[in-house]
């Protein structure tokens, strides 16, 4: 029960991986691991895949898909050893089939804000507090581009980046939409309000029900974390908070559900 | 590349996995692995926590949190190694902390069917058609929960079912509705359908719209898997299938997000 009894009977594996990781983890944002992922990559014109790593030794329907369509593609294949993909990705399921792009580039905040404010009313952007796991903020990003948003924005500190695990479950949707990486996500909120936006916040708590809410202006969404919800710095930014009601009285939803709802509202609403 | 490559080189982390994973893994449903998860389960009180695995030599807020609370419900506490956890949970991020519940029991299909006849216009059931991951299988469950579904039907073959995966991703939420595994699902809808049901099928490329659709009926809504969508003889036994519209283009959302967004839709329009 000490605390130094965590470090004991560490595999070789284990050691070799946490060796590789402060090396190659870095570089993570230039992977997309798994079938699914890499299958949508591969539809896409924009961005294309430099190449694709199979683990040595699989031979399966997926792999041979992926394999055709790489050859359809001219994407060079590498195979690679079971044992060096899981080291490099440790606990995210690559299923044996990675795809390998240029680094991801965050979008300029600036040029995000510039952009949007031309969609007038309908101008619609995403802001994610804090959202720290990996797979939450892909299937967050998959959520955004699905309903067209205009631009996520995310803070740099205490928050998921575009890693591998994000690049996963965005199932190459990521670059549908900008995405900008912002210092102080407060100050970046100040700038957008001063500039037309409506910051508003969903929040389980709120009072105030989504179904209710005028959709009809240029609105930054804001979602908080799972666990802590809106930072208090945020939430005071928000000219209004809003909250998807659960009649089954469950306190919350993933986030990227919470968002599909709420993005799903405001779409509906602005249609109608 | 040759097929037997897969064997080689396994470590010994891996054969004991292996050899483990055939008894314990057959209990999985016993276990709620992950500090979230396990908290939530924590604050109810059907169901309780029979023990919970901490892993050795883990000190942090979180296990203390999770110390204070067990101590508090008088929940027994149990030491792990960590090698032990990873073992069992392979793939499953545990966190080293871990809920141990009572075996789950499925809910019987006649009773969720009659108990939701009762709800008359308003019973909201939910079908999935062979969802094979249990994280997507657990984020449905949990929105269920929310949007207070009157049961989910679950076909027994060719889909998760109630795992270790599952249950840390419904967050605790897998005892706020019953939950029927059936032999044949079109068998079962059918059913459904001569008791006054309407079979609903969430679809991508539907052309009828989830917001134009009078949910004003008794509704099983059936979702599809996220890689082959609802299968041939399931689609033929919907009275209807709706999409929801994509802004963006994209061609489909995670599973849960779709299942969130439809019930969001039927449950407005149900108040309004």
């Amino acid at each position: 029960m000490a605390g130094t009894n965590a470090g004991r009977g560490k595999s070789t594996r284990q050691k070799t991986r946490e060796k590789r990781g402060k090396t190659e983890r870095q570089e993570l944002d230039r992977f997309i691991p798994g079938f699914h992922a890499v299958r949508e990559t591969l539809g896409q014109e924009k961005n294309p895949l430099q190449e694709i790593w199979i683990a040595e030794g699989k031979r399966s329907a997926r792999t041979e898909e992926i394999l055709r369509l790489a050859t359809a593609g001219n994407i060079p294949i590498c195979f690679k050893q079971q044992s060096y993909l899981s080291d490099i990705f440790d606990d995210i399921s690559h299923q044996g089939i990675v795809g390998v792009t240029k680094a991801f580039v965050y979008s300029d905040f600036q040029q995000v804000l510039r952009r949007s404010l031309q969609k007038g009313p309908s101008a619609l952007l995403l802001a994610a507090d804090h959202i720290t796991d990996p797979g939450n903020l892909g299937a967050l990003i998959r959520t955004a581009a699905f309903f067209s948003v205009h631009g996520l924005i995310l803070p740099k500190d205490r928050s998921a980046g575009i890693t591998a695990g994000t690049l996963k479950r965005a199932s190459g949707t990521h670059h549908r939409l900008p995405i900008a990486q912002v210092t102080n996500l407060g100050r970046s909120l100040d700038e957008l309000s001063k500039n037309g936006f409506w910051i508003i916040g969903a929040a389980g708590e709120a009072n105030f029900s989504i179904y209710d809410f005028d959709w009809d202006r240029p609105v930054v969404l804001v979602l908080g974390s799972e666990q802590k919800g809106i930072s208090p710095s945020i939430r005071k930014r928000c000219h209004q908070l809003v909250g998807i009601p659960s009649p089954g009285g469950v306190e919350s939803l993933n986030i990227s559900v919470a968002g599909g709802v709420v993005l799903s509202e405001i779409c509906r609403k602005r249609a109608g």
